[in-house]
């Protein structure tokens, strides 16, 4: 189907620069404050991020199935909950309110002057309430480099992997927004094989490469939700950054899997960017064989060209470009994973997250984590300043950013930023 | 410490039925509703629900740090907001209402009336709207069961187990109450080795016999909650089934552990009984060897002396007890659970849930799930109506009670019903 505000030919009457992330063809939704402004909801244009709650106060989306208190709200819940039509509606209409043809805002001065707001005047605030984290562990590659690093080369994937989009619940609770800062976790480790474990700062700090897509309520309790159905209940994407501490997740992973290991922080990036806003970019996906089984099988193209950037920055140093990847690697897609995630009726609710696994392309400068670029230890990573990394080290900061280009249209994420303070 | 409401020698002017559950001395806290009244917070005493909202708005619950909002409400979150404190003034409180030597509310014939509720007037409703659930694995006859079934007789503990209070997270959306059916889920098996997996309905479906414990808001991320101080961020308990598809957890397990074998479904019981209530039957937990860590040890008594039961009723038939098993053989506590949760910064918030893991017995009638009790099969259990059962069967209602019983008073649960419908 074709979306209004997809159309490549837009211009915005608000200027865009050069290589942003957002143009009038993406208008993410984000939760945002400023020192005079309580939270609400946002879009961005450029290096401009616009009011929608003054713009729903001044008139602009009627007509619309929102109120006010749907803008006036310190996450997306409440627009989520008005389901796929409604969510792309509404962004339909600000693609028409921003559009350089239209005049109804742009030549209202003192609305424009109410509504859009500097970037840099702006905080941006997490931007969904996260009922349910999944994490999907649904790289092909990432999956093979962990087995043929710890068990065994030759059969380095685990005999399910190639049939079930493998995945585990993870926690909502500590899911933070890019800036904010997390301590390097304390937990049982086992340095030495032969002796007890020990209580101690995790030694092998790890970011883990990953989008999340953030669904609409699902069924009820009891129903599942087919390939075909699945993108419809799919709000969006961020970037995602999946903290592990590795040897802490060694120790206690088995057989219940990883636990503390991961739980004490995950990081995403602020602007949740619509599946709709990413259709162009729909790609083939890897061949999948052995057949899938029925309620796995998809139709028409269900991966995404989306480029990934991991960025390495040391205190007050410069940053470095560490991994090149890509969304459209993954071997299972967003579609079968949630198709997978309701096939026992597992019912899904406005604001869960879903977390795609690292991911890791072909070569080894696309791999999504600091375990397989340093291949456990064995290959440190050499940084600008002439420091090297097997691991993360305190005051760290790591930065995913990540964007699909088409015909000169680019559709961007922005950044997930998060440094890395000594243990407490 | 001492709670005045725990006094043994309190009797209540509200008729108490020998053996229930609810004397004066339990006073849980749920969610009920009737025909004419939406949900709102109640307490349970005998065969009567007290209605709390009404009770505020006539004036018995001043000079506590509540208003009308925290009782009209869908859930005890609000309630839990209030912390420690505030739920146990507020539970002393109501003892003090209901003290037969107390007549302020008993002698006003006209409150009573619109206060007091027979129970088979009301509805319960979830009592929790739940942030994260957590569920362990801290049954070391558990363990030890799965471990000598799937594993190795000789060796069957894991080598962290004796270590960590192994846990994982599990699927907060599908909590469901007591009374509330599930439908046999479906999802992928493996019952030929030699063969690829199917799509089916699971074959082994299981109960799995557990308490849960509810948090108060713990600490910021980033910060740990010490053994010391984790019993004053605990809430209370309920009951707790936690439904495994053990056919799908066999195939998919490997290696982040178990996600479609257990997010189909959990079924609470609707009366959190505090901590508070439990504190009489606090007792001398396992010995535990080897020396825990530091952050794991723990003073005083941290288990509880809590009687459980499993029953399987097939459709329209009698119940069956086939498992009498005790709270008090968890190898793990909650303090511990807690303790280790958050070792690593992560957060809890006021209405998270932690499932104890299954509580198996020493002895093979106190094993708390199918797997154990009908040893994989191989031991089928008798029912009453001359069935047998290696697994649960469509139509069947497993049903499980607790109760803490000491100096003739006893404070127990109630129940947690749940009936297998047939797959969809």
């Amino acid at each position: 189907m074709t979306i209004a505000a997809n159309n490549p030919h837009l211009k915005s009457w608000v200027d865009v620069p050069a290589g942003s992330d957002f143009p009038i063809q993406n208008l993410p939704f984000g939760i945002f404050k400023t020192p005079q402004l309580k939270e609400r909801v946002g879009t961005r244009i450029g290096n401009h991020v616009l009011d929608l709650k003054t713009l729903f106060v001044l008139g602009y989306l009627e007509n619309l199935p929102f109120e006010l208190s749907d803008f006036d709200a310190v996450s997306l819940n409440p627009i989520m909950k008005k389901g796929k039509k409604g969510t792309r509606d509404l962004r339909n209409r600000i693609s028409k309110l921003l559009d350089a043809n239209q005049e109804d805002l742009q030549k209202n001065e003192h609305h424009v002057q109410q509504v859009l707001i500097p970037v840099e005047q702006t905080e941006m605030c997490m931007p969904v309430q996260i009922g349910d984290y999944t994490d999907f562990y649904s790289s092909r590659e990432h999956a093979t480099n962990v087995g043929t690093m710890f068990r065994d080369p030759n059969n380095a994937l685990l005999p399910n992997w190639l049939w079930i989009p493998v995945g585990y619940h993870g926690r909502a609770s500590s899911v933070i927004i890019s800036g904010e800062n997390i301590h390097r976790p304390k937990g049982q480790i086992k340095p030495n094989p032969e002796e007890p474990p020990v209580y101690e700062a995790c030694r092998r700090l790890d970011f883990e490469l990953e989008t999340a897509f953030i669904t609409y309520d699902g069924k009820a309790l009891g129903d599942s939700i087919s390939t075909d159905e699945a993108e419809d209940y799919i709000f969006g994407m961020c970037l995602f950054n999946d903290w592990s501490a590795r040897d802490i997740q060694t120790w206690e992973y088995v057989p219940l899997g990883p636990f503390l290991a991961k739980n004490f922080a995950s990081s995403i990036s602020p602007w949740i960017v619509t599946l709709d806003a990413l259709q162009p970019y729909q790609c083939e996906g890897p061949e999948q064989d052995p057949k899938v089984l029925s309620y796995l099988e998809y139709k028409g193209q269900k991966s995404y060209d989306i480029n990934l950037q991991v960025l390495i920055q040391p205190n007050n140093g410069e940053e470095n470009l560490v991994c090149r990847s890509n969304f459209k690697y993954m071997y299972w897609n967003m579609a079968q994973q949630l198709a997978h995630h309701t096939v026992n009726g597992c019912n899904v609710r406005a604001g869960d997250l879903m977390g795609s696994g690292t991911i890791s392309g072909p070569t080894p400068d696309s791999y999504g984590s600091m375990l397989e670029l340093a291949w456990k230890g064995t290959k440190p990573i050499q940084l600008s300043d002439g420091s090297e990394r097997k691991f993360l080290e305190d005051h760290d900061t790591v930065i995913i950013r990540g964007y699909a280009e088409k015909e000169g249209v680019r559709v961007g994420f922005g950044e997930v930023s998060t440094k890395i303070l000594p243990a407490k």
